[in-house]
């Protein structure tokens, strides 16, 4: 264990990107590893343009039929009657000619190479079928058909034979399982959905074809307009990495919107993803947000850290924002690719009624926005030309009798406000203020490059304001809530995109060995007496050399030496259990605190003894390990990573101690981190105000906290034979950093190196 | 201060509800609690039949005009222009004739006595035509005009000398500055409104007159129908308890919505609320829930408990259902109109497609939900006709080629599972599922007394369906997270509900002393020597009076006189400032713990005296208390009341210890607790699973705070002239439970017993 080819094979697989890497060793890996979906899909092919699906010259529908309702028959017709210009094929071995075009017998027979072939034959006649595609120089093959993997282990052959058929041919295949593709602007419906959607500007991925077809009905009413539709099935071949990558060159978008059933290979996505958020928003919806796995964990950090939370860490990490409903899900591609991103979370509310602006407020903070505070000059321009009633404040309320002229002032002043990054302009139908002509005036504002997002509230009074508005790309929302709650969610949008601008760290086999120093001594250590638990001893001899500071423990294996121990260290001391095999310490009696002389550490030693031995067994005792009580003033942090299923090894941390569990108090981030990441993760638990508040300089404890994390990522980056590793508490005082107590569980010898998990981030990536 | 006139006056007025009580010695005390518009509005009049309003026979509009676009044209042309049969007649005195009718000069020229005088003459002239109303015996008058108080004193004389004006005299008064009244259901628009809504079965109260105008315009295109609208303006006379009283009792009404701004007078609105909320739903929105006020607080219950939980922990006593957003608040109240109420917190999801089913189960649990355990018998039946692929699960998906048949045998056994509450029907549209079939099926279903809620994803395919299902009065969802959610928010007002079967306290007058035992002897003591913050001994003494255990504490004025101390208490001890003026002891250095011998404590007496005297005054050191070191394992609580504006004392419980403000994990409610209503309270709280957890026997930790809990509620009931009290820590053992700190703040003197802040809640209420 004096190498660490893991790491080599990672950087492989995801700098090249090719297919040799991944079916070599990694192949073995990816089927060890893939408890639910992850890597399910492996690599086949890397080329991401994607042309020949959405902008095909001439299709072939193989299993096309006119048997009404089914399937088959359904694409055919979408697909002859829609306005798509190209060539389309029926292909059937029962049919001469179909809706007045001529039926071809097979791919084979048709007087041109197609670009696109779409399959709806039953399943076992698909991997022949794509065989023929393949021949034929078909470079894009979507299938519909179902009775794959989902079937079992025949069906999944089925599938083995296909990724044969394409892989090194050049030929991409997105299915099986799915309900197809559309690009609407060029009349292209390649589903067997009912609708075809308006042209527009958003480029919508769907993990269900279910929810796909019923939010293409639902679209229709809402005047969404998409640049592609696709649904992706089972993904054998085409996967997130492609169709985002795709869409993030393609002209006609302008956002992409996914809803998401599991990630499978979250490499692919992340990387993908962090190029493309940087130029496109993208907007996903997660499901299966609260089926977290029941994990069998022996640290809080697993018991804790749900594979939901490593999502969501993913998503933001890649600049992706990740919304709670469809609904939001549509208004936030929206709006985002309507306006510009704020460049602040401050927030003006401008409204010409009292009330819609306080729960516009409610619903910015509640969503821990901010709201903005008006400068000095804010508010001396807005007294110059308000009524003396104004509410000399934000939400800058300019009373019921505002007409135009004033509302459309009020605004630009609010806009202009350097204290201010974005403007939701509220609008109740009032006496004196005319919705289509104030909706005029936001027209012509000069938004500075500010984002304006506006609430015309009502019905048939505002109905032409609110088409004015849309008109200028100003995102109208019914209520003004929707529209504060929009703003957090843009500057969430922001933040996140914030991440992908960490420069580069360096955590690859070349650096020297001091960022990445060995702990196969102490792993073989244990792994060769069949243990994959290690003591606290050799878990706190780990942290040592990652440079986190650790108090003072020895051991001692009987009462004399537990008083040697005490008199060297210095008392009050503490006894804790020493065990090859417990876990949890205190539920068994391993802990006492506070001993003040020889004669307590020896009744110590003899309570654990006992008590160990009733609650657990003769052989759990093993001694004790004896450390000095530290009684400084401090905080108790819990550092911790676990190794998530899809995504590799995480990063917790938050408030510890004993009731960890009960606050759940806590961040997730995927390593590695640099010290700016580690501090945005910190800023997200309660018990960093706590940090930060400490006496003494404040920023020593901030500081120290981000830097043992970086330390801390970089053990875990370095050792992925770590499976848990926890830190609780970590003692925070203003003289320092102490880990009090740690523990580490390894991967044991049935898991090779090579099979070892990795990181979904890696290098370059972050 | 051996009697308590407080208590007594509060039920005099509560119970008797007359005018007399009121206007004697409350009238002072109203004044002065009155911060906010806490009661500023006193009781004028106590009859709630307010059928003139909304059933009027005739109508006088005074100020009426022709004038285009006026208040006073637009309220005459709504009410001649409308399907109102009533007589209508115009006031003015520059007008013969309006729109084809003949003027009237004054209220006292009209052919009768009016049932509703509707006022937009100018504030100034309103006094006078209010007297003229009363003395023509009309009984109900709408004050549209604006003016009043919200222009300072002379609009406060104005309101004034109309509450002289209609005091004693049967007449009601709605107003000032309101948009008026409608009754939609005989046609009656008496406001400036542009739309009539639909006639229906919800009553929509509104504390602002934009915003009603702007959920007016927007129902229509909802199709919202409205039993009455009425907009409340400064509530002069009429406010929420009347309002909710009368729809309570008019049968056209189903459920009631109200905008709120602020309570005004809470125990009124308490008290009719928890009447009505029993027979019909009440819904809220209550602006402003981030404006918390920047209270001056002496502990950490004052510092946390902002005044929006005051109203959370109201509506909820009150079985009032409190949403977050406009659209929520009709949603809920067409749900609660038309479905039963569950019975328990367990929801199936029955759905034909996978994604919308996890999407709603995410909506579910996100807002602490319950997704209900399919029982064996319904798995059963279940596989006795699914096909062999169904989720065996909930949510139940019958998969996407579910027929009509299917889905309503499926939902018919999923609603007679007994360990299932309720259940949302889910349908996207699918090749095989007619949306309009399956919504006949669900017509004809045996829903067994549970709530049914259905959402049928999509647009045009979906919508006959749709209106199938709404016609049998299920409602129908866009998207499936809405219909969980909605679930959710139907459990928690059951479960609000539930605070109403609560059953009557005693604590009145003729309580035995026992139950409210006397401090003012300690009061009185502080009081006497201009001291409003009793120090450690006197709080711990208030507490020990009222059956709270303390951890034994002994003054001690010099160093020897702590050493003796220390040794009757034994060894560790801690030693604690003694100060009349300081309030956090920790921030003056004023603690030190776990001190184990003589020289210790003489050490620690020093240290306290030398640092107090640095960083606050040498009259700050006033010696310092001995209390023995409890060196249990246990979890530190937080217990403790402060005085609100709106609501008077609040009971905060939670997570104790020096991190109280960090996590901030605590629940509030209204004073006087049940037991069953303490473990309730207790139960909002992250710490309660600890307590719950604690090792022995489990009920003892809950069972004896929860006691603890109704002694403290009884202690603030009994004492007001406390203004603030806490607990912290409360330290809980398996032993029992301790007060190792505590701290009071009084009332001044200058605050004398009348006017001493009243408990919104009262003996009848409970």
């Amino acid at each position: 264990m004096n190498h660490h080819p893991r790491a080599t094979l990672t950087v492989e697989i995801l700098t090249t990107q090719s297919v040799a890497a991944a079916s070599l060793s990694g192949e073995r890996m990816i089927t060890s590893l893939a408890k639910t979906t992850r890597l399910s899909t492996p690599y086949v092919n890397r080329e991401s343009d994607l042309s020949n699906f959405f902008a095909p010259a001439s299709i072939a529908v193989v299993g096309a039929t006119d048997r009404d309702g089914s399937v088959g028959c359904t694409i055919v017709r979408n697909l002859f009657d829609g306005k798509y210009t190209g060539k389309v094929y029926p292909v059937s071995l029962h049919r001469e000619q179909l809706f007045g075009h001529p039926c071809f017998k097979s791919i084979g027979a048709l007087p041109e190479a197609v670009d696109l072939a779409v399959i709806v034959t039953p399943a076992d006649t698909v991997p022949g079928i794509v065989a023929e595609c393949v021949d034929a120089k078909s470079r894009a093959i979507v299938v519909i058909s179902a009775g794959f993997k989902e079937k079992g282990p025949a069906g999944a052959e089925l599938e083995a034979e296909i990724r044969r058929s394409i892989q090194g041919s050049g030929t991409r295949l997105i299915g099986p399982n799915c309900l197809g593709l559309m690009n609407p602007s060029i009349g292209l419906n390649a589903t067997f959905a009912g609708v075809t959607p308006q042209s527009g500007s958003v480029a919508f991925v769907s993990q269900s074809g279910a929810l796909a077809t019923a939010i293409l009905d639902w679209s229709a009413n809402e005047h969404l307009g998409f640049s592609a539709v696709v649904s992706v099935g089972s993904m054998l071949d085409v996967g997130w990495g492609d169709l985002l990558s795709f869409f993030g060159k393609d002209p006609n978008t302008q956002s992409i919107v996914i809803y998401m059933e599991s990630i499978g290979d979250s490499p692919s996505f992340l990387s993908a993803a962090r190029k493309v958020a940087a130029l496109k928003p993208i907007v996903v919806i997660k499901a299966g947000r609260s089926q977290e796995g029941s994990r069998a964990a022996a640290s809080h950090t697993g018991a804790m850290t749900g594979s939901d939370e490593a999502y969501d860490a993913a998503f933001r990490r890649c600049g992706v924002l990740r919304v709670q409903s469809i609904g939001e899900l549509f208004h936030m591609a929206d709006v985002l690719g309507k306006q510009p991103r704020p460049r602040g979370p401050r927030l003006t509310i401008l409204t010409n009624a009292g009330g819609p602006g306080v729960l516009a407020t409610d619903a910015l903070l509640q969503n821990h926005g901010v709201l903005a505070s008006l400068s000095a000059d804010t508010e001396k321009a807005l007294n110059s030309f308000l009524p003396p009633h104004w509410s000399h404040a934000n939400p800058i309320d300019i009373l019921g009798d505002a007409d135009a002229e004033r509302y459309g002032h009020a605004l630009n002043v609010a806009l202009a406000d350097p204290e201010t990054d974005g403007v939701l302009a509220i609008l109740a139908p009032q006496g004196m203020t005319d919705p289509r002509l104030v909706a005029e005036r936001v027209r012509t504002r000069d938004a500075l490059g500010k984002p304006l997002l506006a609430s015309w509230m009502g019905g048939v009074e505002v109905a032409i304001g609110r088409q004015t508005l849309q008109s200028c790309n100003v995102p109208v929302f019914s209520f003004p809530e929707d529209g504060a709650r929009a703003f957090q969610l843009m500057w969430r949008h922001s933040e996140n995109l914030h991440s992908l601008e960490e420069g580069p760290l360096s955590i690859d086999d070349k650096t020297s060995n001091h960022l990445r120093p060995p702990i196969d001594d102490i792993v073989m250590q244990a792994l060769s007496h069949g243990r994959t638990l290690l003591t606290e001893i050799e878990s706190k001899a780990v942290l040592d050399r990652y440079s986190i500071p650790t108090v003072r423990t020895r051991l001692a294996k009987c009462e004399t030496e537990a008083i040697t121990r005490a008199e060297e260290l210095g008392y009050p001391v503490v006894l804790k259990l020493h065990s090859e095999t417990v876990t949890h310490k205190s539920r068994v009696g391993g802990v006492r605190l506070n001993l003040a002389n020889r004669e307590q550490v020896r009744r110590a030693y003899c309570a654990i003894a006992d008590e160990v031995t009733l609650s657990a067994s003769s052989s759990a005792f093993m001694g004790v390990t004896v450390q000095p009580m530290i009684q400084a003033e401090g905080l108790e942090l819990i550092v911790g990573s676990v190794v998530d299923d899809q995504f590799g090894p995480l990063l917790a941390f938050g408030a510890g101690g004993k009731l960890v569990e009960i606050y759940r108090d806590r961040a997730v981030e995927l390593p590695p981190v640099t010290t700016n990441l580690a501090r945005r993760m910190m800023s997200r638990t309660n018990i960093f105000r706590a940090i930060k508040g400490m006496r003494g300089n404040k920023a020593i404890g901030v500081n120290a906290v981000a830097a043992l994390l970086v330390n801390f990522s970089n053990l875990v980056m370095a050792q992925p034979r770590i499976r848990e590793i926890e830190i609780n508490p970590l003692l925070a005082t203003v003289d320092g950093l102490l880990a009090l107590d740690a523990r580490i569980v390894l991967f044991g010898r049935e898991t090779p190196d090579d099979q070892l998990p990795r990181p979904a981030m890696v290098a370059g990536d972050v």
